[in-house]
């Protein structure tokens, strides 16, 4: 009888995350390998072959019940699985899915590329705090601000590649310094770690918190500009998309409910008032999201879904 | 023979602009009736099946040969068909499809209803400026700012039906009234033909467009910080679904080129640089985009879409 697995495969610039899963989408097996930079990262797809043939022995499951392959990479993806350029990997610009589907000898079809935020909001809008939405914007905030947005169970990419991208919103006024991108009056410069560790005036982001709770001025300041600012962020996304849920993740969502609370009381004073009772959230998967919702590209692609 | 007709109609509070339309999309005749609002506009259903049944003796078609009727209503529609007030027509809360399918006797499953503006933006992506572009973020300038939003040839409505209306972005600092939706800061407040004519100290739009392009600098000012800010909002879009191309519609588009440039200039200034060169352009449908929107959304149920 064939038992139909597919691995969800997140490949992060310092280990590769894999979960094994059913048909129906139950993980089997999680495992972590690390990630080999060498050579251009010449070795990283020949390691994930030799762990796949590994599983597949190890579980007594044979090459032809392997019924896809999703992959999480750090950098943008087009439609058909090329990458253009993984600086983290030190991967120039090929098609992965090709790649991949050679090492292994199966069929091209199976195997699905996405870039890892929008791979890891799946993740979260499957199996995560997104669970039972109709749509869900994901925003991760940590050394910067990223984000992931989910509309009809996928995720939306962008003509380049772009999309969910709210870091760098114009929506800051004032800052006299520039964003590593160049331009000034992004909004991570003001809602990231690094923003938040800036103006509060401390080494890291979590002593800001600390010391906001305790009733330091500066710090809670801090807090309050960050938060806000982010609220203004998530208000322009309710105008544009109106998703049915946000979800907070990366390492600053690890402040809760504190952060939360203030994120929400800015976010209904700013946003146009049909999405105004829009849920905020944060995410409960971390790290796993990216398998997970490498899986589920999967499952999106398999036709009729899921088992 | 079956001919296989589509009916596009786009239910303004001033008139009903219909389009009767081949099974391959092909624009057979146009149509517009006025808009009876009295009695609650209970009349109006009564006065489309009226017209529709005429059109269709007219064209010597049966009723069989009706493959399905789209309609474009000036308020927000649930996936199902159901309006939420459309204070214009001064309709409550019903089901449009349902409704009209009764009186047709017809199938409910062949019409389709959609807001107006998104209705319009469809429209616009099939047959106007956004055509042959893998996704579009339309724009309409007038009395106030609104919008459509087109991915995967569909427009996103949003869990509120709030989606695209970027009117209300709240990314204006330093204004000292409020919005007719209650907030300060709203994009519209400055961007929108109403904003303009205020910042330029003229009776309407035209007059400051007219005085700035003939060097009056109290007018200059005031289209290019309608510009910058509408390009914010444009740069804002891009960073959250970085859309294939920007089409401007509305009053103040008649503006052309002068207008375009401006706000190209600051969208580049602003936007996040992987949707630098992003198209940005004027609709050319004017008032029919709402008819050919309407006929798509039927085009797209239609199994297989077009014939």
């Amino acid at each position: 009888m064939s038992k139909n697995v597919v691995f969800g495969i997140d490949i992060g610039g310092t280990s590769i995350k894999s979960g094994l899963f059913t048909g129906t989408g139950k993980l089997l097996r999680k495992d972590e390998i690390p990630t080999v930079k060498e050579m251009g990262g010449a070795y990283i797809l020949d390691d994930i072959r030799d762990y796949i043939f590994k599983v597949l022995k190890d579980e007594n499951l044979e090459l032809s019940e392997l019924a896809g392959i999703g992959m999480g990479v750090p950098g943008s993806v087009r439609d058909d699985g090329t990458v253009n350029k993984c600086v983290n990997l030190g991967w120039g610009v090929f098609n992965v899915a090709d790649a991949m589907a050679e090492r292994l000898g199966i069929d091209r079809e199976k195997i699905c590329i996405g870039n890892d935020a929008n791979v890891a909001a799946l993740g979260e809008y499957w199996q995560g705090s997104g669970k039972g939405y109709a749509s869900m914007f994901f925003v991760t905030v940590g050394t910067g601000v990223g984000g992931g947005l989910i509309i009809d169970d996928k995720p939306i990419n962008g003509i380049n590649g772009a999309a969910a991208e709210i870091g760098h919103l114009p929506i800051v006024d004032g800052l006299d310094w520039a964003c590593s991108c160049g331009k000034t009056g992004c909004l991570e410069q003001i809602a990231s770690a690094t923003g938040i560790a800036r103006l509060g005036g401390k080494s890291n982001a979590k002593e800001v918190f600390d010391a906001a709770k305790s009733g330091d001025a500066q710090a809670e300041a801090a807090v309050d500009k960050a938060s806000m600012y982010l609220a203004k962020g998530l208000a322009c996304v309710a105008g544009i998309v109106d998703p049915d849920c946000f979800i907070i993740g990366g390492g600053v969502s690890a402040a809760g409910e504190y952060f939360l609370e203030k994120i929400r009381k800015y976010y209904r004073m700013q946003v146009f008032h049909p999405s105004r009772e829009t849920v905020i959230e944060c995410a409960v998967l971390g790290n796993d999201a990216g398998m997970y919702g490498a899986a589920r590209l999967v499952f999106n692609r398999i036709s009729g879904g899921l088992e």
